[in-house]
């Protein structure tokens, strides 16, 4: 990524070194601010290595920081707005970034057996929709989160938290 | 677990079975709504046994349903109120149940090298005070999530489904 990239200005004076420098989570298909300040919070104590948000007013948001509880100050922020993801997300590949969407389709791999790149961009999905065809066509990989229960899927939030952990074991 | 138990009769008609049924957890300590709903929609998802609450009316609270989506429909839900804990664990553990807390201690073991007992118990924390001393007294083990993060630690929900997975994928 470029310093242009970074939301936070002021926040490059933070020195604290990410433990895994090559996940980037990418989060902004989401919408709702807890689930967003949730992920923050799990980012930075899994200690990865960028959080990329469609809009950074949302660091002002009462129910992000409610949930967030400084986070934002600690992990490298991104902003990349909704409609510019196609094109960002083809930069980081050409930066030797794999392209993984978190996502239910037909030739999704379990997260079970789902071997990480180390330079890896990870995709969320929105709350409801997840990850919208014309994004799906650029992705290297979809793995998903093999699921027993009556209920639809996961909160985003913890997908995307069982998805970092994995990555980060590996 | 015994049919007294159960907090809900009228739900022994949902036949479901458990994808994960030695997998008991224990959130009696949790106050707040939304990660109860939370921990419960992901436990259903996951095929969790049993999950246990402190008060049953805490699902009538709107701020749990509009997180747990109706998946306490789903999964078998008991109650065992934290002052009751004590002697429950004791008689889960003479069922044969190994109980796990979720806390870091001096001697808790990592998520990442960790063997689940089959037929497990697994103790999740009070918000912020983690689990007593007195009920770490009686369990068998204790495990940690590895943190890399200044933020002191992950929320109990993501804490609850990143034990949980583990358990699963065992």
């Amino acid at each position: 990524m470029t310093d242009k990239d970074l939301v936070f200005d002021d926040r490059k004076s933070v020195t604290k070194s990410q433990a895994h420098e090559g996940l980037v989570v990418v989060a902004s298909l989401i919408d709702k601010a807890p689930n967003l300040g949730g992920l923050c919070r799990t980012c930075e104590i899994l200690g990865v290595g960028a959080l990329v948000i469609g809009n950074k007013n949302i660091v002002k948001d009462k129910e992000f920081s409610a949930v967030s509880v400084t986070s934002e100050n600690w992990v490298p922020l991104l902003e990349c707005p909704p409609h510019r993801l196609g094109p960002w997300l083809l930069e980081k590949r050409a930066e030797g970034f794999r392209i993984v969407a978190v996502e239910q389709t037909a030739n999704s791999v379990s997260l079970n057996s789902f071997t990480f790149p180390v330079k890896c961009v990870l995709l969320l999905g929105k709350e409801k929709e997840g990850v919208p065809v014309e994004l799906l066509d650029l992705v290297d990989d979809c793995v998903e989160i093999p699921q027993h229960g009556f209920i639809r899927s996961l909160n985003v939030h913890v997908t995307g938290a069982l998805v970092v952990w994995e990555y980060v074991k590996q």
